[in-house]
């Protein structure tokens, strides 16, 4: 994931070039509120995405916003591997009156060494008068210029075409001569947008269609979902023609959200019988449609087309015994082609042949035994009735794994310390009355805040007690144990926590809720390698981190 | 709601009997995982639905399901007076094998005095064959006999087609012999099922074409969401020529759900112009698309199209401007239509007219204020550089406004109360060796874990200490400073912490994180009042917790 740059090996979908899959997650779908994604996020993501085969990820806008600017920088330094996946740039056309060459924001393009970048351009006259506050001849100059020096410059521009059915049903033709403009300088796929999201699909079908057939040019599709049809949508542009869709994972994005990835994955492949991925990807769904929820911090949305927990559950009692003869009349599809399953209470998504493939993804040997299988796939299912999640959560399952492998030949994994009691105390004291500005209440008071904890171990044949402030009551915990355990386990000290993340589950009345804490971990000691991601669920919060903590610990020992 | 029938003056949509709204929210809807409605729960449905003017309410299956039958005779004995919409009964066609007469089934929908009853039929053959287990000539009869019976005393009947369009892929004529045998009958309506929900828009749009055109039937239709297009293929039935859609409420249902009835709605009225509803109605879809989720005990969706809380609002700041100048450009219809707001979410790059826009809509008048609205751009952009995101969090949002405006005016708002300190402990102890299963880190072996946490404040003049335990810190703190202020502020007992969210910011090393809360509440005295949600943003997760927590109490005080 780091390092020099290792020229990895290229997978392409069977369609190749000829038919794109474009992923804007980073960029259109990081509008959603709420989401706010950390450059960690974002190389986590990407990574995510390659791995379910797209063919391109749109990163974000350097120039625009510091923390892309920063994603590309350390994409370009060989922070992220792509095998399936090329790296998009988006941005804009140069501002009206000026020369593309010295915008900074068309060199901010350039300067984030993407190979590809969608420009976004005005295709609805009314937004060049009224928002972009320029003539329509400008707008186009805009346009040609930019996709000009860009491709000039070596790079493979897609041209977003902003507002296009809004601008069609005032004007046919101003949009076309706007993706002409494009064309002309060299842009390869000119994208009609559905920017409000106010389209139905016999209505895109028509204008793609006709679009197509007027220019000929090569189209790409990108649609909102405020009519609740974006997927359909899409996959109605692919029928006219399209040959490049957008859409973002899970739906995410401003408003009602965008095309969902998934969804559209699914009808393009099972339906319309298009092999738009690479071999064997599509059964990744699933697994990567919620862990890019939990990226999100969203809980995954359990009725999702496809994907969701309960996407082929039945409850309709009527037709039990009938869907247990003849599953394929009651399913639109096999669930395990997405990855999924018909038996499907939240309990029973982890099947035996997916801990088969996790432990081989995980270079855990399980030498055929179909019993720690069975047993794993046992464990799972009780522990995911009370709230844990494994599918973000690979380090945890993998201690899991082999705690089971281990009990199945007899041995007892030695933990390498053993817990006898910790204490967190968070105290927080007003400043004196003219400290400092805020209100009364003391939220904006400047506050003397301390956290500090005590944990009692038994490691390496001793016990010990530390003691350690910390920023927070995670914190002083982290350092409490690092401190208590330092001595006998010097590894530990370069193993860095670099993310936490706390979901609330079972969500009415904070009080019987159950915490589920998800602890991301890197070495410092090993640059490299990815970081493991280890899970915690307890009702209180600061002992699901605790657990958290705790695996993160062992699996880095474990490993060294 | 309840009470002796009142002949209650009916009311229709411009169309009347042209075109059917018809909602199995009641019967397909409460397939859903986790739905079960009460029969006090059902009459409430139902009188939302009627309120939302849709022209038939499928209420459940009598004689099949006990809830069911007592609906369907409390709501002729007159606890539901029903203004626009006809109450529907759901059942089968006679057993195979016997007399419609004599079927019990059959019997139990006469009983049930409702004077429209939807019929299921099979009509793909190979479900005649393989589940029925009888002939495809005998469920001719099943079907001719059991309509004749129902119109013969009076009924009126439409019949569901069940797995109509999966049966038409593998037999382009069997469903329309059914659809014939009960239109011969005296069936009102032959409704094409997407039972599976396998299909996409423009293959129903040619099917139904195709059907039409053969048999000059009324059609009508039913979709599973199962590929996400739901909502799309109803509405490509209408423009093929249904006449009749049935749907749930916010897309309730088995798997990944039904057509959302508030969705098709919107399209059907603002974008195919068809006026379905009578006059004043889709202005309710908000409203009654909440209540019904409440009803459900479902979190509304946030992004839902029309309804949504979010599906007008616009984060892009690059927009604001032009949004408040032209909003008719950046939204697919005005939102006001379906009684819903434009939110603006207020972000990193908020700016003047962001900020303006939103104190409109939470209506703070800033009087003209552009000092203010200054002031708190400035606020909201140090705020954010510190982590704060109020893009979720409109109660703090609120509150800092309302701060800066009293503060402009020179007047100090009082505080309800003031803080002096507070402590939070947390204990683990270990359970002794051998008390229960789990490796010897402590991570599964049972122990006990305490949180108690102490707060003191002044309020109402005194200085109050209290202490509560609670299952978690942040629950131990929310319970203490409710218990400190009770006597003083009883007015807090109706706040309810419904939803808890933390994020940790800046993702390099845990230890110089910030940790970012977000708090929604809810008053239990004002259960129709939408929940409120508010931040707090420090390195110490419960000083966030503490910050948000505060804030809800102070935002629920100032609204009474």
């Amino acid at each position: 994931m780091s390092g020099p740059a290792v020229a990895a090996a290229r997978v392409s979908s069977p369609l190749g070039d000829a038919f794109h899959v474009f992923d804007t997650t980073l960029r259109d779908g990081a509008q959603r509120e709420g989401i706010s994604y950390s450059v960690a996020d974002k190389i986590a993501v990407a990574t995510l995405l390659d791995e379910m085969g797209v063919g391109f990820i749109e990163g974000g806008w350097p120039g625009a916003l510091p923390k892309d600017t920063e994603f590309f920088a350390r994409a370009a330094a060989g922070e992220l591997a792509l095998t399936t996946a090329t790296l998009v740039a988006f941005g804009a056309t140069r501002k009206a009156g000026t020369r593309a060459a010295q915008d900074p924001q068309v060199r901010a393009l350039l300067d984030s060494q993407a190979a590809v970048v969608t420009l976004v351009a005005k295709s609805d006259p009314r937004h060049v008068e009224r928002a972009l506050r320029t003539t329509l001849e400008e707008n186009l100059a805009m346009v040609s210029d930019t996709v000009e020096l860009l491709v000039g410059e070596g790079r493979r521009v897609f041209l977003d075409l902003e507002h296009f059915f809004d601008g069609y049903a005032a004007d046919r033709d101003y949009g076309v001569r706007v993706a002409e403009a494009a064309i002309r300088a060299g842009a390869d796929v000119a994208v009609l947008c559905d920017t409000n999201g106010g389209m139905l699909p016999l209505g895109v079908h028509e204008v793609v269609t006709d679009v197509a057939r007027r220019t000929g040019f090569r189209l790409g599709i990108h649609c909102q979902d405020d009519t609740g049809c974006a997927v359909a949508n899409t996959v109605a542009a692919v029928q006219a023609g399209a040959t490049h869709v957008q859409c973002t994972a899970n739906g995410y994005g401003e408003r009602a959200g965008n095309a969902d990835l998934f969804a559209v994955l699914g009808n393009l492949v099972t339906k319309l019988g298009l092999p738009v991925l690479p071999e064997g990807r599509l059964v990744e769904s699933v697994r990567i449609s919620h862990a890019l929820a939990e990226l999100a911090n969203i809980s995954p949305d359990t009725h999702q087309a496809y994907v969701g927990a309960s996407a082929f559950s039945h409850k309709a009692g009527l037709h039990a015994s009938a869907i247990r003869v003849d599953p394929e009349l009651y399913n639109h599809l096999d669930p395990e082609e997405v990855g999924n399953d018909m038996h499907i209470l939240i309990t029973e998504m982890a099947g035996r042949a997916s801990v088969e493939l996790k432990a081989a993804e995980l270079g855990v040997d399980l030498g055929g035994r179909t019993d720690v299988v069975a047993r794993v796939v046992d464990t799972v299912k009780q522990r995911e009735a009370q709230g844990w999640s494994y599918e973000a959560a690979d380090a945890s399952f993998e201690l899991l794994l082999r705690a089971e492998l281990a009990g199945s030949e007899g041995t007892v994994p030695v933990a390498p310390f053993e817990l006898e009691s910790y204490r967190v105390i968070v105290e927080h004291h007003a400043a004196r009355a003219g400290d400092g500005a805020g209100d009364r209440t003391g939220r904006h008071v400047p506050a003397e805040v301390l956290s500090e904890a005590t944990v009692k171990v038994h490691v390496g044949g001793r016990r010990v007690v530390a003691t350690a402030e910390g920023n927070g009551p995670v914190n002083a915990l982290d350092s409490a144990l690092r401190l208590a355990l330092a001595d006998e386990l010097p590894a530990l000290a370069g193993v860095e926590l670099t993310d936490y993340k706390v979901r609330l589950l079972a969500g009415h009345a904070g009080t019987d809720s159950i915490t589920r804490v998800l602890v991301a971990s890197s070495s410092t000691e090993r640059p490299g390698d990815p970081d493991w991601v280890t899970v915690g669920v307890h009702p209180n919060v600061v002992e699901a981190s605790w657990q958290a903590l705790v695996d993160s610990l062992v699996y880095a020992l474990q490993r060294t």
